[in-house]
């Protein structure tokens, strides 16, 4: 391999404290919002109407907020989780403020966190990501954890740091990414539903009803779209041999993907403020067709915002199975929610587990 | 199934007179033109050059008419047809004002008339549907009628209401969505065809020659992008069980196919001012490949314009077999034109019979 | 076939010295831009970030010179290459002026070269293309040659007159799409690669180590986007009955990917500024996956510039076949470079041979 191209970070690579400058900043636009509309056919008005998000007030239509965050994450591929084997977890994600485009993003990356695995082989990389516009505001901020290849085995552990973590965002960090609103120029005729915040209860479970199959040309444009190197995604001829024998789709073309589902039942939830943890159960191959169901976690409100209110959800995201008996994990106290436990504990057809706050009008 | 999510509209919701806001309005931009473009490949310089489009009287490109159909008919469908078993027809289309990227656009449906079938199982809903700019101007209208089913079977039939339709639009409505043009200045060498108006006779037909290969992930692309959410484009895994056994293309991309081809013969025909009537004969399918020839029914000048006149085109697509013989009805007196017989009268091989209007410099 | 359709041209159809100018013109956006992006995942910071390009020089980032190279080269296909047997090479390709969002491409060719084949079935059209801007200033131009069928055997063989093309573009022609940059504001950590023009040297290899596969929807889509109308791109039921049995993939499409491929370790050669000279080895298909790798042929000061060198570059992509033993010609002296041999000569896994000056900061 030539000292030229980029072999990825192992685990022994990665220093405590280090701050990570990643590469290819990117200016997004409405083309981007076209092809992520033509991609995963979400139906907001707020992201989908510059007239109605400017009646409620923003300044035009925002880009929708997994957009940003999966233009921010593919940046941080190339120098986090190229040799990774796993991408583990996400926690304390937090949107920070809205993007419009033509804004220009960037990311940094500090490692927060380092595990060597017993197996001397992988070890665990925990990193705060931030995201930036031009005008250096971060817009963005979330930790993941990934499980990385040692590239020698012989190298020594570094000392082991694992970062406390919050369990959920809390609300007074919500809403940064939402301007007050005019929740009575909110029309709900227009936007799909007339369930307002007060409508939902936590405890509440809502099956999303429609499916969505997913196509190898669709992932790879969004993938690349994201500049999300991860070989897995694009290269069959390596992937054959691998042991699922095809390429794998991103993770974040699943949220995508329930988040644009989730609309039937939730389509007033417009901004999604915070992502709390979330975990991909089992790997997406295309041919498949994602369902989606949520359950309302909690209801809450946005300390100094009587505009919107905060619905923290689960959302299950399946494969080739309908969620209307809400499929999640196998037997009876396995439900309970927050519990984290093996991928063996769930339902077969269970490919993701996201805790998130959502805004919704008053 | 949760009071949340849409379920749709069943024949017995629907009431005569009653007006429907459709949700979730939408700024078209020109990323989705590029989008378009890529699905499609349509070659009209007017709507592929904003110079082009200046030169001859125009602000700048306007949108492709079909992508503004698509737009406003994909608003239609959460409330018209969700429920539905076909589409039966098209009537009374015509395009109000050109729209350019930036417009939001927003759609109304009227209900004009309910028919139950004698079966007691389903009935025929017929909406008139507007489309309307951010500034309430309207800039599209139609009547579309659809086999919807009943939920009760039970449930009382309504009174019998069948609207009148006009077999044409009237060449007094024709030119509305297009701005006085400078006929000179319209360059056919830069247009690619050095046919007018005046080089087209009625019962003239041509073949379009080429055909196009349609994928999954073209049509379930363009489909999420105008934001219809009709079930049967997008779910493999309920299609499985279904007659057909895979995904059903939605109708209007056939429309937009067969208006790409057309360049090929009628690459002056800039825009289309009306859709007379039209008629999915046949559904199509991933995999197979699109052919298309037209026949000239009439030419018409437009009562006041001299810059431009209307051809009225019946245009045939068909699939997985070349039009070089004009296939349509199958027997002798069949293929007398404005017959409305069944599916079972046409070349099977044909899947769309459409009867519109198009402008054309003279 | 219609008198109205266009069949193309024929061999004897061209007349040496004729300027033809080509149909479409057709105005670039962002969302051409961004469809680019998501069909081959480019990470060059320049053409990626409007607020880097600034920083160094540009008053926005231009469009991929490659997306320029397709969308001229498309508009030269239907009075071109429509019944062309091969694509069989450029030569004395240059980009002349940067081309930004908003400008409106149009097209020329002039035959500067015809020489019938021996079989007097087929012959050779050379022509000189150029791409020009709304304000007709000359964007790119290129020599390429195809072999076109002749519609009547017995039709008369011109005379034969074969262009004398350069070898290679003058380094005093380079440079012209590039403005002047502000080399020290060029950030290499945002470039993802700390190698300037200094760091590479003549006879260097670098294996771009990645793979992508492509779908029969991705190429479709972007060749479609430029307009091209080749027909062996699109038409299954067509080809399905031809030698490969399948449809071919657009040449440019294999450039597009195997330049994108060469981030990894090409990382700061942001702007192609010539193409010396390619060939099409062997054809691609969908489902395959594309390897590149590149040897610096040549590195030279671009007269007149201190801010920006010049890397003369042979990419060779193959399918299904990663390259890190550089695969090229089979064969001991066969490896030497500039030497044109049959595609037999080849390692069959080879699909491209491109010869081409990129710049790099200094």
């Amino acid at each position: 391999m030539s000292a030229k191209t980029n072999s990825g970070r192992f685990f022994e690579d990665f220093r405590l404290g280090e701050t990570i400058r990643h590469a290819t900043p990117r200016t997004v636009t409405s083309g981007d919002v076209a092809l992520y509309n033509g991609l995963f056919g979400p139906r907001f008005a707020v992201q989908s109407s510059d007239h109605f998000a400017r009646g409620i007030g923003y300044p035009r239509s925002p880009l929708d907020d997994l957009l940003v965050f999966h233009v921010v994450f593919g940046k941080t591929v190339p120098d986090v989780s190229l040799n990774a084997v796993a991408n583990l977890g996400y926690a304390d994600c937090r949107f920070l403020k809205p993007v419009y485009p033509g804004a220009t993003l960037s990311a940094v990356s500090e490692v927060i966190g380092l595990k060597e695995n017993s197996n001397g082989k992988t070890g665990i990389v925990y990193v705060r990501s931030r995201g930036f516009d031009e005008g250096c505001a971060p817009v963005l901020e979330y930790v993941r954890w990934v499980m990385v290849r040692k590239r020698d085995e012989a190298a020594p552990a570094p000392a082991e740091t694992v970062p406390d973590l919050p369990k959920a965002v809390a609300t007074s960090a919500l809403g940064l990414a939402c301007p007050r609103l005019d929740a009575a120029a909110y029309d709900t005729v227009l936007t799909g539903s007339p369930h307002r915040f007060g409508d939902y209860t936590a405890g509440e479970r809502i099956d999303h009803v429609d499916g969505m199959t997913v196509e190898e040309a669709e992932h790879q444009i969004a993938t690349r779209l994201y500049q999300n190197t991860a070989r897995v995604h694009f290269n069959l001829f390596a992937q054959a041999k691998d042991r699922f024998g095809k390429r794998l789709i991103y993770g974040g073309h699943v949220i995508s993907l329930a988040r644009a589902l989730s609309f039937n039942g939730l389509g007033n939830a417009f901004h999604i403020a915070a992502i709390n943890g979330g975990r991909h159960v089992a790997p997406l191959f295309a041919g498949l067709t994602v369902f989606a169901w949520s359950e309302v976690l909690e209801t809450a409100a946005v300390p100094g915002r009587d505009d919107v209110g905060a619905l923290r959800l689960r959302t299950i995201a399946t494969k080739d199975r309908p969620c209307g008996d809400f499929p999640r994990k196998l037997g009876a106290g396995a439900a309970e929610s927050g519990t984290r436990g093996n991928a063996d504990e769930y339902d077969p057809a269970v490919i993701l587990d996201l805790d998130y706050w959502v805004l919704m009008p008053r």
